[in-house]
């Protein structure tokens, strides 16, 4: 009986979508207004998810309390309010698409997600504008 | 040409998370408030989905009134306005985690979907919470 | 310039419509299946809004924070993951109807918000029945 | 790293679900209201996923500008504001039934995404009916 | 103690702007594609307010079960899966804007309202537009 | 026949709460988190409404086409994808608080509607926090 959990959270940030090893003009022709050097920002929804067998004692899967807990010191403390190319480690070198966004939260949180269990991050940039990484 | 097609529906609930045969204090431990004796309670958003090949006659995969009755007889009316512990039998001695709900709900309605297709159920507790199930 | 300035919150409860003094049939007529003695529940959506001149120095009206935690402190700590007829002093004789919940909430909060500030109220029962109270 | 990345848009549309070679009776008992002759209408939401891997260039699995225009020239532009019934060829003679909409919409995208990427369309007819196709 | 309570409904039409006594010219030229002749349609929300004194005795401004079924009688009746400009008998001289139909809407339900109360009518065409009237 | 009718856009943008006259210390303890020097940003939706009486002509009370490329060209084109404090003229010496943002937003647009009508202004910051100013 493998059962999915899934908790919704939030965090706003800046960003900017360029390379730093390319010109200006490569950033511009390929990111658009997305490159702008003085940032933008969005407000990013995280839906994390949980897959596994239902804990016959308890009925849960994961006790949801925990993966919040989990999702605020792992994602929320790393990238609220933050400026993710100038003040989140792991853009230093890379381009903060919400592609690559995604696969950073995944990376951060896989470890402390029992192996046994599957792992899904959907990030949302804007509600038209979502990506989905499972590993 | 298979597709998927989904029903949303709800229901509101009264519902508390222990079991009987832990002590109070475990309950306390594991549930949190969630234990309250006293009960509390949810707006519940169930998805429904049902997979299978298009009719050619008609267009459909499944008629969506037919879903849509369906998931009123089987789980509105057993669960709209209940208290979970107390008057659905199905949680006499199954705790009513939103796992274990959304897995006595596709119990309830697969004996009811051709068996040719197949079920997947979405259980919101919160806009925050969810569970999936696909048997 | 006077700007209305509005913070979401919500909390989990159960209760029941019904009047002590009156007979199980006259509530059954009166409040159907929101009777039950069982209780059932909600998700209940809060939108607080105070309505002012905006602060020349800070460019608030009021701290949205300071707002939150007044919304946690005064509703959300009293209300949250509980039975609202058995827990919630203010409903000890009072039918918890939306309409009755809001001016509770209005009435909780109206002291801790300055006098010159305007007060409302909106209260989700579910997404599609609400209401709002200022005063 | 296979990422699936998403975009949402919309249409407004008419429609009337019945099939010409079935009698009046025949698609009132099918269709019920749907069958108006005259025609109902949805605001209907769609969303079209791209699953395939990042391009380690741009941080990209496919640029979601180029993903919007593509759905607009090749969707919106298509079925905005009109009758599929009769404006739209693909439903000259196919029920525009949620299931049939997604897989002709789904046919219209597919010779424009790379081969090596998988597609998904969902469609919303209303929020509470929806549909999903993969091919 | 005045409150405001909400009912939000929705129902599904077909409809065309245009005035009969202009040209096709003038009715494209002001109206755009929405005077497309073979119609397009919306998912229209419809949300209700009612707003009066708490009844002492119940703790309800109104039942909101009875303004559902007063919304359903009066405005789902006659509006879900129709043509607004064909079927409709208050457009057939009258252009099924937005505007107009809140206030064919507030015409409908007024009657049925005790004279006491206010009444005020939001119409969602689409999420992105919408209008309000109250008399 | 007075009709409010209301029209919604966003925009993303990064911004910082500081007044530049005051100290470091003195901005992180009002503003807090808010004050991060590397900027934070948003998903800004915005509904703009206007109110006026229903042209008999027309049924309009504004042509919605034409207040939705008001606001593009007003605000969108100025905010989005910008840095507020240092890409829009407006907050060189004003805090971007959402207050003063909307008080902006509204003497922008309010040249542009005719001074029979009125205009009201609503911006939300996020989904928990929104403002309404409307002069």
């Amino acid at each position: 009986m493998k059962v999915k959990v899934s908790r919704k959270a939030h965090f706003n940030a800046a960003h900017r979508l360029y390379r730093r090893d390319w010109s200006f003009e490569r950033n511009e022709a390929t990111f658009g207004k997305c490159n702008n050097p003085k940032y933008h920002g969005h407000n990013y929804d995280l839906i994390v998810s949980v897959t596994g067998e239902i804990d016959a004692e308890t009925g849960y899967v994961m006790d949801m309390k925990v993966l919040k807990d989990l999702i605020k010191e792992e994602v929320e403390n790393a990238m609220d309010h933050k400026n993710l190319n100038e003040e989140v480690p792991e853009f230093q070198n890379l381009n903060p698409t919400a592609e690559n966004i995604a696969v950073v939260i995944f990376n951060k949180l896989r470890p402390h997600i029992d192996s046994s269990k599957e792992l899904e991050v959907v990030l949302y940039e804007t509600p038209r504008n979502f990506v989905t990484y499972s590993g």
